[in-house]
């Protein structure tokens, strides 16, 4: 068939087919994690690792370069440039690393995270370094060699691969901007919350009760479950396929709010999967913007919204029929137990104050590590300071909970931790945007009518995939690019207002 | 590295390579069936068939005959002469179609098992008859050209696929001798057993304790957890791979022996991938030797172990605890419950007594049809015909439970079905053999020793994979290849002893 661009066609169909494979991929790898049996796992591993390669060669064809090359001179629209722009980018990522230095990294990160998984509970610092060091070595020729084809410095070629387009220094000003008033903030909120009275909820919960909770919460927030489903797993995630998305949770009988507010995290990016452009799936242009925006979404659903009155006003009926009826229920005292702030030693586990301490001190260290300033024999140190000078809590010697707690490390993620806390900013900077739009937002939302907040995620996010940088996505959607004033002027007016 | 067989030694790296993209592909295909929401099939069937194509072009490669043919002359020894045997084979059978076909073939197939869901539970043959025509019409190219190909006739070539080396001529033998004795048996029984009293057990049965029930049963029957799981399905069967096998399941509220038998049915599937020879698990040589194997090893759990005394004993007081005590399940009468004979319209419901006449009957159409004796528009009289003279059952106008029942036709595995009564007979042979090995069998399995039993299996079948030919193996398990003598003592001994 004749078309009008041969070359971006051609393109196209090469990125639908690296886009089934990659189906291939996610629904064995959520496998591997919600139902593999252990001794299923070598076989699998071989599998996943065989396909890994195929697409790797399939991403770094030198047709497709050639074919990219000749595609700008055709005459495209604005969706198809962008489409390109993407394609090009995810080449550049792919041909920068040369084969063996993937399959290096690949070894190291399986051996240091297979390790980890048994040395974390040990607290075994001496065992993970070796370990950590030859991902740390091997992370570092990957920043160096993403940097000389980028530009870039190592550490903002590692973080360009999460988060296009951000840098070490609009990190800096704005997490610096934030580590002026954050400290003093957490001390105002914990010494206001110290004064008001929360019940706990009793457990034990039933396990069963929890599962059909959190199916009941997702419809509430309008996951489709024609196209997912909900699964346990030792680690929640959200994966599988736009179009089969898969979210994962785990339960715990003497606590329900966990697992519930992890599914509520899940969902928000979920539904962004869900929505994104079905039209063009398989087209990069297609796919989520990147990870902070993806956090954007998932704290959009489990902070934004999870901590409004409106929310605990939903979710209080529910959890009278799924455990029976506890004061704990009413919905004021379970909007106080769902904004609790406290100060404590894990990252997944902190309320969205702290929160950003701990991944501030994790990009100062984790930069750090990459540009070679300091060496994962110091990470300790670095650690206890940082925990200390934050969060006033003290970490020596812990590294089951201090520096051991996060896989990211150990699986070679350097540059992704900054995506968590920039996402809690967009999503205060969107939840800013959206309430200039519709000025009886809060009221709605009171009103249980979550719908106008889904609507204005889809139209303003969810569907434009990769349509836009994220700074032209910003700018579009809030009028703006990253601006942390909303996070601040969002976290006094909800714990000090 | 130089090698002593390089070319033997490049084949294995290939069929290693298609073995681990087929994991994925069954998984997929697991998931498809006991997970997958409804939204999530058309990417799920694009990724399916893109996967599938990759792999044909891989099992066709020029490079791969070329190597065949160069590893002919190589110093093979007598279990790599095996593997490169069973490799042929699939080259063969992969070559013999061209790619237009197999699509085309795969088209007809979707179209009309698609169809066939609705059309089945109207009645609506006629609506169902212009889809099989177009399955009958590519099947019969498909038959022609594996028989240009191996010399075969086209229906013994279709055959060969599923069970290498049987043909019509074996088959009728094999066939023609039980019609003259099984009708008179199915009399005598149906007879014996009208003068027992069997008394029904009574519902409801609730669905998880049908659940644990069929776990605590497989545990029972060996079957290993750590390197399998079982899950629900519309449709049950045994998927995943053998590094992991992934049985399913359905269940109903008034009836628990449909789902039990059938979970013991695929269990014993399951233990044969489960326990083939692991060191080559990847070469041809490894697999399950043919599909009537593969049911003689289903229906010795099934069947042969399923409607022993000592199965009935040791499940009574499983089935006390999970559903209360009842006279039903007492081990006389479950023992009864377990060998019932009467004839009826459905094949997979079928007690093995009855079981060959569907097999029988479907053999002589599906051969005709393929040879191009008769056309699809004369099944429903054939079926007719057939089922009045061996069961005595009136079938005319009912197509919902006539010549619609199974879904083989619709999806063209037109040389299938003779596999699921050698397979029976295979099992009795085997049963036959164990007794001459192991004189006290019966006194060991009524004890509950059923471990006895699954040695003797796992050593002689399969632990051997695809050593050798299905005949040699036969010869080598039981001294004889195959003889429906043995299936007939069964019967006689079971049901008129």
């Amino acid at each position: 068939m004749q078309t009008a661009n041969p070359q971006y066609d051609s393109l196209t169909r090469r990125f639908t087919r690296i886009h089934r494979f990659g189906h291939l991929l996610n629904i064995a790898q959520w496998d591997q994690q919600a139902n593999m049996p252990p001794r299923g796992n070598e076989a699998r591993a071989e599998a996943l690792a065989e396909m890994s390669a195929l697409v790797h060669r399939l991403r770094t064809d030198a047709g497709l370069g050639a074919e990219l090359a000749a595609a700008e001179a055709e005459a495209l629209d604005d969706a198809q440039r962008a489409n390109l722009r993407e394609m090009r980018r995810q080449w550049d990522g792919a041909t920068a690393l040369p084969e063996a230095l993937v399959e290096r990294r690949s070894l190291a990160t399986s051996r240091c995270e297979h390790a980890w998984r048994s040395q974390r509970p040990a607290n075994d610092w001496a065992g993970f370094l070796p370990n950590l060091k030859e991902v740390l070595a091997v992370s570092r020729e990957c920043g160096q060699r993403l940097a000389d084809r980028s530009g870039l410095t190592p550490y903002d070629a590692l973080m360009d691969q999460y988060e296009p387009g951000m840098t070490t220094a609009k990190v800096r000003q704005v997490f610096g901007e934030v580590r002026r008033w954050l400290p003093d903030l957490i001390r105002r909120v914990v010494d206001k919350q110290a004064r008001e009275v929360v019940l706990p909820p009793h457990g034990p919960f039933d396990l069963a009760a929890q599962r059909a909770l959190c199916e009941r919460v997702m419809h509430l927030l309008q996951f489709d479950f024609s196209a997912g489903r909900l699964d346990v797993s030792a680690h929640p995630f959200s994966g599988g396929v736009p179009e089969d998305v898969r979210l994962t949770t785990r339960f715990r009988e003497d606590d329900f709010l966990q697992s519930l507010m992890g599914t509520v995290h899940e969902t928000g990016h979920g539904r962004y999967e869900q929505n994104l452009p079905r039209d063009l799936l398989g087209q990069p242009v297609a796919e989520a913007r990147s990870m902070a925006l993806h956090e954007s979404q998932s704290l959009s659903f489990e902070m934004q919204l999870g901590g409004h009155p409106g929310f605990a006003r939903l979710l209080s009926p529910l959890l009278v029929e799924a455990f029976g009826d506890q004061a704990a229920f009413m919905p004021g005292n379970l909007n106080r137990l769902l904004t609790r702030v406290t100060p404590g030693f894990i990252r997944v586990d902190a309320d969205e104050v702290t929160y950003p301490a701990h991944v501030m001190m994790r990009f100062d260290i984790e930069r750090a590590l990459i540009e070679g300033e300091v060496e994962a024999e110091d990470i300790p140190a670095l650690w206890d300071a940082a925990m200390m000078e934050l969060l006033g809590i003290d970490t020596r010697g812990n590294y089951t909970d201090g520096p051991m707690q996060d896989v990211h490390w150990a699986e070679g993620l350097f540059g992704y931790f900054p995506c968590y806390s920039l996402g809690a900013m967009y999503a205060a900077q969107w939840f800013a945007a959206m309430r200039r739009a519709i000025p009886d937002l809060d009221v709605r939302i009171n009103d249980g009518e979550l719908g106008v907040m889904f609507d204005w995620l889809a139209e303003h996010i969810w569907r434009q995939g990769s349509r836009w940088t994220t700074d032209e996505l910003s700018a579009r959607v809030s009028g703006e690019a990253l601006n942390p004033a909303h996070f601040r002027a969002h976290l006094e007016r909800r714990y000090l207002g």
